[in-house]
């Protein structure tokens, strides 16, 4: 099997207010050499440059909600993409009305787009499967914000199982029979035995998964979906000193995040969309810490790689 | 009389596909501390604050046409100036259908926008006076492009004539004859003799000039419009080696816009717009050069300030 990639890169970090140095909410997520843009603030297609990431790679574009600072950059983004000599189907999911909006956009900026963009509407009522393809899904997560808000949980789709090395020699298996096991079939050996699929086969690694989670109020919803996942984005738009304003605005702070990371047990939390108010993001660490240890704070043009986690077989 | 500034800073240079490092055309021109943003790319409220230049100090807007790369900058600009508390409006030129575009797009992300916003479509056929205050003017320039689109000269207002010292002395004048001669009245002076206007003032300093040409093919009616100013932004997308490709897609070459500089004998002329497609800028100076003298490179973050040229009274 070749390399087969799982890695985050972060385009931008800011809320709302952009600074000299932090862009507004982007990133990609590259699934096995297929890229997808989650959110698309003003300045996601320089970012994209400067990442190295080719917008031609694109294959769909996933809108959390329609404040601008997450969608603001999408406009630039296709004219590129068309400019760049685009034929490919661009696939666009969000919550109403983007379809409209991007119909009202195209009307007036879309006279030479080369490219057919199709516009997939997302309740935000209820988690659905919104987008697969052989290698992956994404899950829609409803958050709790002022306007409709979803966030997206990427999972690469489960393997075949595999047959213990040491069970093909014990049994001296042929390879019909390792087909029938790695089926989930249980086969009968030649002394009458019953080998079950169980007992001779595991999954041969952990399929990853990262979930996306932003704009929102601490939500247990958000808990019950993002369980266990391998990387945890939440927004941590304040500190705990702007519970207050948190609370009014529907953000969440550093602690709700980490909150979060631990009742669901995830692997690893990335926080972002700081307020422009801090001038420092090591506060934000400082109170996630002591709740989830294993937090980070985002960084413009960051990678996260998640490995495979290969089992022994 | 203080300081009076008239000063250009450049927020972005590429054309329409931004680099790495390059940003679509926006251009900001402060006139004695007001400040006017000259089309609005993506990142120019970012290049805006890299330059020190707050959002909020914008009196007006003026959009050269309906491209991306030159108008898809303002709907994140217009966010951050709300909430950065702008209560005062804001006015926005450019030609039609500007404001249908600004309202549908306020109709989606309109309703946090805590200032009043009034679009003045610009007729693109005929040169135009569109916008003055006490101490300017600025004036629509008509282009020739492949969408409806129109250059900005920006004209400092003439002040009143000052009287010569020498005259003040000679004639031994009185406040009252001074303020006669600053009117354009003539005196007689006690012994009978006339003192002209004419003869006795001048102007004290030549109103300083800024012209915006961009995105336009070669033409005639932009060199009547800009003679003589003190400095001439004009576009130079491609070098010679792409005149057929210039032509098609209407725009210029930098031999282009060197020969508008030198047939309107213009005093500085500075060039951006630069199609990615060339590593280097140097070429485009080099074309340009020959033609005229007086030629920059745009780059971002620059700024050029045009100073007061005092007479000697």
């Amino acid at each position: 099997m070749g390399y087969m990639a799982f890695e985050l890169t972060v385009l931008g970090t800011s809320s709302a207010l952009p600074t000299k140095e932090h862009y507004p909410a982007a990133h990609v997520l590259n699934v096995h050499e297929r890229l997808f843009l989650i959110d698309c603030g003003e300045g996601a297609q320089i970012q994209m440059l400067r990442a190295g990431l080719s917008a031609g790679r694109l294959e769909a574009v996933f809108i959390s909600h329609l404040h601008g600072d997450h969608v603001f950059g999408l406009f630039g983004l296709l004219s590129t993409m068309s400019m760049m000599g685009r034929k490919k189907e661009l696939l666009i999911y969000g919550p109403a009305p983007l379809e409209e909006i991007m119909h009202n956009h195209l009307r007036y900026f879309g006279t030479d787009m080369m490219f057919p963009i199709t516009v997939h509407p997302v309740g935000v009522d209820a988690p659905a499967l919104i987008y697969k393809n052989p290698v992956m899904t994404v899950h829609s997560i409803p958050l709790k914000h002022r306007v409709p808000a979803i966030g997206f949980l990427f999972r690469e789709k489960q393997s075949q199982r595999n047959v213990y090395k040491s069970f093909i020699s014990a049994h001296n298996l042929q390879v019909s029979d390792i087909v029938q096991l790695k089926n989930g079939h249980d086969i009968t050996l030649s002394g009458g035995q019953t080998l079950t699929s169980e007992t001779a086969t595991c999954l041969p690694y952990a399929p990853r998964s990262y979930a996306y989670c932003s704009d929102t109020l601490f939500s247990e919803t958000v808990i019950a979906q993002v369980r266990n996942v391998d990387l945890l984005y939440h927004e941590a738009t304040y500190l705990s000193d702007k519970t207050v304003l948190a609370q009014r605005t529907m953000h969440s702070t550093a602690v709700d995040a980490a909150t979060v990371a631990r009742q669901a047990n995830v692997k690893r939390l990335l926080i972002g969309h700081f307020s422009s108010r801090y001038e420092s993001r090591d506060c934000f660490l400082q109170e996630a810490l002591p709740i989830f240890p294993k937090t980070q704070i985002a960084e413009e043009l960051q990678r996260i790689e998640i490995r495979r986690n290969h089992r022994q077989l």
